[in-house]
């Protein structure tokens, strides 16, 4: 069982998101770590998704979690149970995070022993994406339950993600979900977003997300 | 076809939005109109519920429809298609309605002749939980895929609830999705929400949402 506590995060007094955001990159960046930005919609399994990348990555990496919900802790103890690292992070209500917010997590997480910290954002497709936090890259999961017309309905979150991980392809045999129109319709909202269909559930996919993610974490500190 | 119409939603400029709910809920009761306030998650099913429901109930009462959306308009135009007056809502990248917004939806949709207003808000369990639209009753869905942990983890959204239908009830068996802790979870949050499961897909449960929602009006209507 890993490290696990509960941090009440305070509203922002910082004015300008942006340039506070562009503080917290060049913090990270100083003291090498990397922070993935993981947003979705509840009950996409973002945290499935964390676990396993947690167990693939965790003999190369150090690695810290940041969960960010409501107010519950389930998330939490799940990561803690990876024996990483981790911090639950209660918003408050708020719906989102934004790059002082961030900040506050990253020091309740403690960041000296960390290469990559993932901040699991509040299950959200709107909000979050309206808020740099900070991160190095963004990452975002659609699930296939969903649907494959989300990124014409939430255009904003689809063209600031680096990386779309379409989860529970297992059951793409019971919904009407067409990953070639998914992948033309977040093309037109992103055409440099990287697209992996995964199933966090079976591990399909996890290998080329986590040898991604490894990727850009070694670039992110030897560059 | 039914009428279809695209409305630019301007934000706010009310101070209490609890006393302007009240006000748009007491012109709806002068001209005996109910409104539901729809809302969920992206991808849980709300469109083709709110299909399957003008099916039913079409023939007994005057419907139009308020499509929120941040900026596309595939939902309006599934909707028209059912034959219905429908109004399609742009928030502008904002992540709820609060009741000035539904009061211009309203006013853009016509309601001299409807008995039944449906405004499905935007996807999100977050943020539209927050602001009274001056609906005269709440309504979510949940949908199996997305986890029966849910009301443990959007507890306001679970709260202001009149009643929670839970979707896609057909693919039960390829998720992890446990009915009755669900059930359990809803009442820790609100003892007294009307829970149905349904499938809107296949028209499983959906018989006795409308049978509930018929009565509303009625009593909303007559009393």
């Amino acid at each position: 069982m890993g490290e696990f506590k509960v941090l009440e995060i305070k509203q922002s007094i910082f004015e300008d998101n942006d340039k506070d955001a562009e503080a917290v990159r060049a913090e990270l960046k100083e003291k090498g770590v990397f922070l993935l930005n993981l947003m979705s919609s509840p009950g996409s399994g973002k945290t499935t998704t964390l676990c396993r990348t947690i167990e693939l990555l965790k003999n190369q990496l150090r690695i810290g979690i940041m969960e960010a919900d409501i107010d519950s802790d389930v998330d939490a103890k799940t990561i803690a149970e990876q024996g990483v690292k981790s911090i639950q992070l209660h918003t408050g209500g708020m719906c989102h995070l934004d790059a002082d917010m961030t900040r506050q997590g990253l020091k309740g997480l403690g960041i000296e022993d960390v290469d990559l910290a993932i901040l699991e954002n509040v299950g959200n497709l709107v909000c979050p994406a309206e808020f740099d936090t900070g991160s190095v890259k963004n990452a975002m999961i659609l699930s296939v339950p969903e649907g494959h017309d989300k990124p014409l309905k939430y255009p904003l979150m689809f063209s600031i993600c680096d990386v779309v991980l379409i989860n529970k392809i297992d059951v793409m045999p019971y919904f009407d979900f067409d990953l070639e129109k998914c992948k033309e319709y977040i093309a037109m909202r992103n055409p440099n977003a990287k697209v992996i269909p995964i199933c966090a559930r079976t591990g399909e996919g996890m290998e080329e997300w986590a040898a991604w993610l490894k990727e850009e974490v070694n670039e992110w500190q030897t560059n």
